[in-house]
């Protein structure tokens, strides 16, 4: 007799599931359930129909050569039956049965399985904030939700947004609104945006280039309430911080699972609120599996299980149950939280552990900030990223890396992704075999630069202090040298306003070291970093014993400043 | 007393490891002896010279703040003493003494070393083709050849051009030519350009795209002689196919490593005439090192050395010789070939075994051709790539891959390179957490893609034939039926011109395979090559048993088209 299969949800990890279930099980009675009408969408893509570089709203669920990927679709080509705008209601574990009740008639049915999927997703998270229910107040979960952002910004009459939450979906709508000339200010109640994501200093060169293209980003502030004129459509949101004048609003802080339907059925649920499965995406029932946006992942660098709901991982997931279903047993590893935006001009990305994770878990941390050209220098289209890596001193391990910037970070964080998954180290990174021609990479790849930087550091041979320290010693007035060896050029253009700042070219520093005091700390700065450690190892031949360089150069310093207009 | 350390080798490798010695020992003499007066330049970037994309030569021996890597630069910044326009003649390692000569002065001299390192680069390999001494018969290996070069463009003399050898300087030459208006034409002996890095199917994508950017590619062909004018420039090139009309030719058929110097001195030389090291680069000599394109490479997968000379493995040479000069054990691992070049608007870039090679080392190989669109589909920058996987059936490891196409390669080749180092299976590859949003990659990156059909292969799921066998069966006339399951929107647009043709568009397949008949090879194609496996599981479902894909679909197929103009 034919398997019968069985998925809960049709957008991202069901039908992944069923497809590949079709494939392995040629005999199979495979069904989907879904609760609305459109299914297999790339909801990621929304931002794009929002900001109009997706044009028809349709191609987020039509396959690469145009065919939707509707009931027909998937009867025709797959032979799966949709049964959609119907809901789950129940599932009956002991007669492996799912009730499920017609959105459109309330007629309800029960369907049985042999095996079941929970493919449910995740729900945004919705604050309690007064006001929220006004119009032109909206979340974007949804194709519906972006058509109906997308509307009100077609009818003209928006002129300031307001986004609640500095996350993933939060700054790519920023981008998409500004593109229609709308004001943009994006509220967020920690430090920074993205948090999870980046250490304070990489957020804060997103968010000044943010700030750059528009973009008014407050922080460390809250969404009081959302104030409507007399017809119920939103004029203002008040925070913390005081009222911003506003239109429309999107509510974006998070995600999280849909678990109540396997809660409800017995099945246990994680910490995080998640589905529990084991490693075979195998719920605490053997004939329940579950994957996408209602479970949560083995973090490899955290140790822990992680809520980190991604389109991409939800088709990994759908594979591997299906590929589990059908007696190809296959272990999901695991996940290093890699995770990437583009924000405007800016590629901003993120893997593994945070110096503040990092911390946090006891790590002995070592870290480097290393900005530079994305390609040859001299290549024409060569655009800076800024690299910050976070290390274990002990063993020379990259634990996580953080990438911003106008040129290529998806390269840098793909390759992170399979060395740390290795548990690479800094001195196996700088030793990789990599593409290297001028329009792709330096010739040392920026990647290779920061590891080398990195053990550099751990062998004592690079001595650093951070940005941020150095800010505080100058805060605290504290008596130091601020050496900065970059070219009279350089320093025109843009330069440190501190009286603490010694000019010596690193081209004259060997004739004019004596110009420095031997009984100060030296902090010796330039662009990017890298002339920084020349002049610390020149000071130091010349019995210099206290001497330092500051991590990131002063492209990477976003507190005052003296900019040539 | 200080350590003396004499660096033959101004370029890539020497002042690397120059740099690298001085930082790690403070008071060492270190001395760099150079024949040229140019140093430190970028060779790789020489091509956009001659394209006008670099406009100042210096630019590519300048740092990146613009401070050309002269002489005073060493001296200042570095503490590193030049000797330019100076040859080194004789090694006398017994008394650890090189006898230079002043090319100028014609001044001869001894200098003592405590380590010696050999950084003397390769040099053009130069066929003896008459007529190659005429004027405007270039090689490109020193960026006074570039400046020859674009002084002959510049002059607006060169109408056509002969570029011999079809290498990875051969074509971004013909890019950069072709760029100023002038008819270029390859000749290259063997059967495709680029033969090292691609088997044939590949090599012919590139080539087609060389073809529509006006390039002429002739393989299977040799140039006999030069022919000049009476002013002894040249005006044609003769070719077994033909004669050629060129005012200008580019003599570019491969690199040889520069190693009499070592050889006169009794140091080992390897079968591929290059001086022999260890995995800590030391020659049979133990106080002499040697680095960059004067040795050859452990390549992990060939399990043998072969010669690459490569830039960015200069570089890694020198910190390596440097690390082990100055106490820091550190191993060289070997290499992985991988190399890339942007030809036109294709990125080519290959990194393992190619096909062909894989089974010339009796390796059980499973192959995949996955084109697909680089970003989510759906996305207005996404650009089509081409990957296919060598594989080895028996482990599952990935062996290879080639990439060509005008969207992201660099980025999936060096996936790929720590992938490969580590010994990835494609099982494994489709399961690492990538950096996903549709800007960067689709949903599932093309890797992950390619990795799951070689795993389908594998697991005998999926069954293919390479579109080389499909156009030798249509040669031989074989009964067998040619199933298109595109849509007839797709068929419209382009077409195979054979009566075996037969046209079932996927969505219909499930209701009309009674049409196919049972007794004949059933070979499907798509688009790319994914309907295709699914038509194939359906006519399984079906009963079928002699059915197969073809793999890369029309788009990989560069043989007779009907292609609606």
């Amino acid at each position: 007799m034919a398997n019968k299969y069985l998925v809960i949800g049709g957008v991202a990890c069901g039908p992944k599931v069923a497809a590949r279930l079709r494939r392995l099980d040629l005999d199979a009675e495979i069904t989907i359930i879904e609760k609305g009408e459109i299914l297999s969408y790339g909801g990621c893509g929304m931002p794009y129909y929002i900001s109009d570089e997706v044009h028809d709203i349709k191609e987020l669920w039509s396959t690469p050569v145009g065919v939707p990927r509707d009931v027909h679709f998937f009867k025709n080509v797959k032979n799966i039956e949709i049964m959609d705008r119907t809901l789950a209601q129940k599932i009956n574990r002991l007669e492996k049965k799912v009730e499920v009740v017609k959105l459109e008639s309330g007629e309800k049915m029960e369907i049985s399985y042999d095996k079941l999927i929970l493919a449910v997703g995740g729900t945004p998270i919705e604050p309690s904030i007064p006001g929220k229910d006004l119009n032109n107040v909206y979340k974007l979960n949804h194709p519906y939700d972006a058509e109906a952002i997308k509307r009100a910004v077609d009818s003209g009459t928006i002129k300031n947004a307001v986004i609640v939450g500095g996350g993933l979906i939060g700054l790519e709508v920023a981008e998409s609104l500004t593109k229609h000339g709308i004001k943009v200010t994006i509220v967020e109640m920690l430090d920074k945006v993205l948090p999870k994501m980046f250490d304070i200093e990489m957020a804060s060169l997103l968010m000044e280039d943010m700030r750059t293209n528009g973009v008014d980003v407050l922080v460390k502030n809250k969404v009081l309430s959302f104030e409507g004129d007399d017809q119920g459509n939103l004029k203002a949101v008040i925070t913390e911080q005081g009222t911003i004048e506003a239109e429309l609003a999107l509510i974006s802080v998070g995600v999280k699972p849909n678990s109540k339907l396997a809660l409800e059925a017995g099945l246990e649920i994680t910490e995080n609120g998640a589905i529990k499965v084991n490693n075979y995406l195998q719920t605490t029932d053997p004939d329940i599996y579950a994957g996408g946006d209602c479970i949560d992942n083995y973090h490899l660098l955290f140790r822990k299980r992680v809520y980190t709901p991604l389109g991409d991982l939800a088709n990994i997931h759908g594979r591997i149950i299906a590929n589990n279903i059908a007696g190809i047993k296959e272990e999901f590893p695991g996940i290093l939280g890699t995770t990437i935006c583009k924000v405007f001009n800016f590629n901003a990305g993120s893997i593994g552990l945070t110096e503040d994770k990092a911390r946090e878990l006891n790590y002995d941390v070592v870290t480097v900030i290393a900005p530079g050209p994305d390609k040859a220098h001299f290549y024409p289209t060569a655009k800076t990223i800024f690299i910050k890596l976070v290390g274990n001193k002990k063993d020379g391990k990259i634990l996580g890396a953080q990438i911003v910037g106008p040129g290529d970070v998806a390269k840098r964080l793909n390759m992170l992704s399979l060395g740390l998954y290795y548990g690479i180290t800094a001195k196996e990174m700088a030793k990789m075999d990599l593409a290297y021609a001028p329009p792709f990479a330096p010739a040392m790849d920026n990647l290779i630069t920061a590891a080398n930087i990195m053990q550099n550091k751990i062998d004592g041979l690079a001595k650093s202090i951070s940005m941020l320290d150095v800010r505080e010693k100058l805060k605290n007035k504290e008596d130091f040298v601020l050496l900065d060896v970059r070219s009279p050029k350089e320093i025109e253009e843009i330069s440190l306003p501190y009286k603490n700042v010694v000019y010596i070219p690193l081209g004259m520093l060997r004739q004019k070291y004596k110009e420095l005091p031997r009984d100060k700390e030296i902090i010796i700065f330039c662009k990017i970093s890298l002339r920084g450690y020349e002049a610390q190892r020149i000071l130091e031949e010349k019995g210099f014993t206290n001497v330092k360089f500051m991590d990131g150069g002063i492209v990477s310093w976003l507190f005052e400043r003296n900019i040539k207009k």
